[in-house]
């Protein structure tokens, strides 16, 4: 494939193009467009013209240019992502029929949690997730759930990183990353208070699939203070157990102890 | 870009393999693949490996390839789709609580409509929607209700063409088409028996947005015979109202004649 005088290949190139448009801004002027990533205004002008006519990027009614749902089908029809959330939707309205709290869905994709679903609650916690957006997986609940289900390799590979410390609660020293995910796997969720952002408590339990692999974290953002496990885990393990079922799971498991203790 | 013999862009070849993954395989082998695009061997484990190199395909567990998660969230962090669909769902839910039946969401694209969302109901009706995938837009009741509301020339374009006839119900003549879509805009909603498959009948009404242009359309699907429009009309118009605001619609209409004629 053509290398710009970067070395970037083309498909890099036009990867770098579609990943700008993620996060806050949904269209743009290809100038803002060529600052942001890096490109001069004649290239990013000429992919995004290749771009344009596949229908990858649209043009909105001001002339910026946008993703383009051509873009949105390619990547959904046909991806287990879609499929995952469709069995999983059910299952988180009625956790948040119950729990009434921010609900979402997400899987271990490059070391990182991808959030692949929230059902957000009006007037609960702030609420940082966003659909395909990503937390690192040391300082989410659900994240925690993730590290504490993967194979033992994984684990250390990510306990042997420099990890960031967001908040005063976030755990990054190996041994007592250690102890809190044994903890996880025994009770068979996670619970905890404001390790990304303050004033939050995440609660989170393992999704399995056939045999027997976690596949996703079920979670819920809570105001801190506002917690109640009791409640809030066997619902959300419960609903854990459905999409495990409707996932073809053999036998879903909710962790050796099956109640949460008391707070 | 670099053509194929075929003349073909490099992007245009590349975006063809991504297709293939679309309807109902998630993954395969790379010599399915090839017969499946028509393309040569070499030519689509060339393209692949770029692919996989930028995590748009990946691996499963068997070796065959499938769409990668990367390609997801480039579709879904920065797409108006995902906005809409994260809007649209707390009124589709409502809508499907009061209904129990199937709701889908759709907008559309390049004369088709594209369903971006669905909610299944079991036991109910037979729903050939599935989210991502696309119905001609004279053959749903949820096209009808978006080309009622298009310009005048879309309009025109759509009726020039030869439509097809999928049952004894598919309204495929110009004038008789003319007057449905002028009686969907009198009532502000359309009911269709069977016009794609029998023994179901379709409910749609339009979403607005802001500057009183239709976006999308709310819909359900209901066993043929069981319809009840004075209650389901009223909810998709309540249901599609809330979304309309949500956008930002000035002051969202529900057609000429707020309530349903009795059937």
């Amino acid at each position: 494939m053509a290398n710009s005088r970067s070395g970037d290949s083309l498909l890099s190139r036009l990867v770098t193009i579609l990943d700008a448009f993620g996060s806050h801004r949904s269209s743009m002027t290809i100038s803002t467009l060529s600052r942001r990533v890096g490109m001069p205004l004649a290239t990013t002008h000429r992919l995004v013209l290749q771009l344009l006519d596949e229908r990858l990027l649209e043009r909105d009614a001001d002339g910026e240019v946008r993703l383009g749902i051509r873009l949105w089908e390619l990547a959904s029809r046909g991806s287990r992502t879609t499929d995952l959330r469709e069995i999983a939707l059910p299952f988180m309205e009625d956790v948040q029929a119950v729990v009434q709290q921010h609900t979402t869905l997400s899987l271990l994709d490059s070391e990182n949690v991808l959030y692949i679903e929230r059902l957000t609650t009006r007037g609960s916690a702030v609420n940082i997730t966003q659909i395909a957006g990503r937390l690192p997986i040391h300082a989410c609940s659900s994240g925690l759930v993730l590290l504490a289900y993967s194979p033992p390799e994984f684990q250390d590979d990510v306990l042997g990183r420099e990890l960031v410390r967001y908040t005063e609660h976030t755990v990054t020293e190996p041994a007592a990353l250690r102890r809190l995910l044994a903890g996880i796997r025994q009770l068979g969720h996670a619970s905890v208070p404001g390790i990304i952002v303050p004033d939050t408590t995440g609660i989170a339990v393992p999704v399995f699939e056939r045999g027997d692999r976690v596949i996703a974290a079920l979670n819920v953002i809570v105001p801190f203070g506002e917690e109640d496990l009791r409640a809030t885990v066997p619902a959300l393990k419960t609903a854990a157990h459905g999409i495990s079922r409707a996932l073809g799971a053999d036998r879903p498991r909710g962790g050796t102890s099956r109640m949460p203790r008391a707070v």
